[in-house]
């Protein structure tokens, strides 16, 4: 998985303990009609986002003294009532849909939500009852199939427009400001290596291997052997031939079959960006397989977009770009290791990093957005656009998370003493 | 808190799921008295941990094709008697109190229990049952000033004979292999400090500050204002003094009083050593703690011993050396931090570091026992020997871990994208 979408127009709060006076309710102007005055509600169970919205009406509504720089135009009373009855889905939705327009940076109202979503209060009833109803996609074997298909199979062409050289769709790593996506992506790979300890001649087993990128640069510049596992028909596909092509198809093998059928004995266990479509409730059962291809003396690394606090994803990622996803929280994903014995040796938190990945993937969407309508259609651009938005929104505010997690078997002492190794040149 | 020691006589399974076949079934010798049969029992059920145990029989019970350089004798049926009725408590007992002889090396003795405790299958009924009848020492305000009374006032001068120079009673920091115990604690205090960015003229509380080291360093070398929390009478008054002495009682406040009752707003919070007392039914509070302390943008760093799944804290070591003391998971960890919304940055295993640090300890600790017998008396010595030596075959084993987390408040973006300024010279 590459990112996913907090809350778009409503994120839940925490606990509800932390008790921050709420801002100043909107003001709809003297005289505001009926669907002003809802619209005004709702913004302050929000909390009050600093957002101006326009209505058909010409009503302005937005919190006293707002200054944003992104205006909401609603031109339709049935617009309205549809992003009312059902904002977290609905609104999203309306933007993808073209039947109310966003002027100003997308980014920026974004995060205006997700800043003022710490302070808000618990969600309506009516909200929860529609989180009630909404019941996620599964991930049984055959689940999981049909969730990533929808995601990962709509055409390599597609995600070569905007995923760079490397095709990697997983959070980059930045050693320094400058640096470029494709460049961002190698050090990625190489900061995942380096965590790991990779040594010519051992085995690799990867879990969730995207279009190939990570096996094949740890077969060439790590001497490994690698099994990389992934239910993506289109992505194996490509993987298969990009390592016939470089020769390295000796050393890499792409398995399309599921993670659970891992089978054989490595010195390592790799994941980026898979676990978040694994679902907590086989978090125990993941920490089997790591355990029966690991013995009693390997070590790992799992990669995963995470939350501070456990939530359900955002409906309208659930229901339009990932099926099935899940992004936990450091606690849930202690429910790999702790059953198991694992030994948790080094978390990072990477969150910045991807909110930088994300703005590089936006930029060449953006450049590429016509080539884009032509393989599908202005809905599918806009739709993209609000889910590449809102995962930057999602980083910078803090609402996602991006955690690697180095794990050992647990009397493995062949562990370096410091990370000094990491950051040698 | 320093280190606490896992099982010494008999560790938990993790689980029970995985199966591995059980070493073979002790072999007393030909018509083996009923009590070298109890004993082989005890052993099997503890996965035949490597030693050799000799009777007052003149029995010989050891693994099958045993080669262990440590031995057990216990010179009389009485005190195997009361092994067997409850080992994790008595068999440290009777090393205390003289009432069995250990020979060889103590550490790989205790070490060869954990490795073996990993494959041990559940505890018998009657272990169980002990651990059921036994009832932790609780965490109230009044309960912990006794905890901490018990461990940390039995006298300033006894610490010093074997704590070194810094009086830092906590896991220390070794860059290279040959680093001396006293250089490893001023580099542990350096790596807390980097991972907080403390800047001059900031503000940091400390929750549970020993004997006042950390503070007065963050004081002189990193320019802080500093207000550092303790219960232990013995320990303010010995870091008052030297703060006092060292002309720093301007910038550093010590406050006898429990970290609940800590007031007034920080840029970072720290905790070295102190969680292990808190207790996890406290841990939200905790979180309630930092919460309040920092507000909407600061930062902070918890170090404490942890394990890889939740259990237990052996109960000699409860009993004998730490009432009311946890050492908790990552996962329970957690509950300090997601109840608050606080993101997770940065976690770091150094027990391989703990375990390097106790030998400093052990070393020091055994060229002074003479003075510690004249302190207290024989069995004190034995007692805090086995502590020491239990502590280190915990981490060396895996049975323990240390962890540093490294958390900040959900929008704080002032966190530096890489770790790159921590093993810079």
């Amino acid at each position: 998985m590459n990112a996913s979408d907090e809350s778009l127009m409503t994120s839940p709060n925490a606990t509800g303990r932390q008790e921050v006076a709420p801002r100043p309710v909107p003001e709809p102007a003297r005289g505001a009609s009926l669907e002003g005055r809802l619209l005004a509600k709702l913004l302050t169970r929000l909390g009050n986002p600093e957002i101006e919205f326009r209505l058909w009406t010409g009503e302005r509504i937005a919190p006293e003294g707002c200054e944003s720089l992104c205006q909401v135009r609603i031109p339709s009373r049935r617009a309205l009532l549809a992003i009312l009855a059902d904002p977290q889905l609905r609104f999203p939705d309306a933007y993808s849909d073209g039947s109310i327009d966003i002027e100003g940076d997308l980014v920026r109202l974004l995060e205006a939500v997700y800043r003022a979503g710490s302070r808000a209060p618990a969600p309506s009833g009516l909200a929860r009852l529609m989180a009630h109803v909404r019941r996620p996609h599964v991930n049984t074997l055959s689940g999981s199939r049909e969730n990533i298909h929808h995601h990962y199979d709509i055409g390599n062409p597609f995600y070569s427009l905007w995923l760079g050289q490397t095709m990697a769709y997983t959070c980059a790593y930045y050693p320094t400001a400058d640096t470029t996506l494709d460049a961002a992506q190698v050090a990625k790979m190489d900061h995942v290596c380096r965590k790991m300890r990779l040594r010519p001649g051992e085995s690799v087993v990867e879990a969730g291997c995207g279009w190939g990128t990570l096996a094949l640069h740890m077969a060439r510049h790590y001497g490994v052997r690698v099994r990389a596992f992934n239910i993506s028909r289109e992505q194996v596909a490509y993987a298969r031939e990009r390592a016939e092509r470089e020769g390295l198809a000796g050393q890499v093998e792409y398995v399309q079959d599921d993670y659970r059928n891992i089978s054989g004995r490595y010195d390592a266990f790799v994941s980026v960006g898979m676990l978040e479509h694994v679902g907590v409730e086989h978090y125990e059962g993941l920490g089997e397989v790591i355990t029966r291809s690991l013995g009693d003396n390997g070590r790992g690394l799992i990669h995963s977009i995470g939350r501070n606090y456990p939530a359900p994803l955002q409906p309208w990622i659930e229901k339009r770009i990932f099926p099935g996803a899940y992004p936990p929280s450091l606690g849930q994903m202690m429910r790999i290791f702790e059953p198991w014995d694992l030994s948790i040796l080094d978390v990072e938190n990477l969150r910045l990093h991807y909110a930088q990945t994300l703005r590089h993937w936006l930029e060449l969407y953006e450049a590429a957005s016509d080539r884009v309508e032509q393989m599908f259609d202005a809905k599918f651009v806009r739709m993209w656009r609000m889910y590449l938005a809102g995962s930057i929104a999602g980083f910078t505010t803090g609402t996602l998370q991006l955690f690697q997690v180095v794990f050992a078997t647990r009397q493995n002492n062949d562990v370096p003493m410091t990370r000094t190794h990491l950051y040698a040149n």
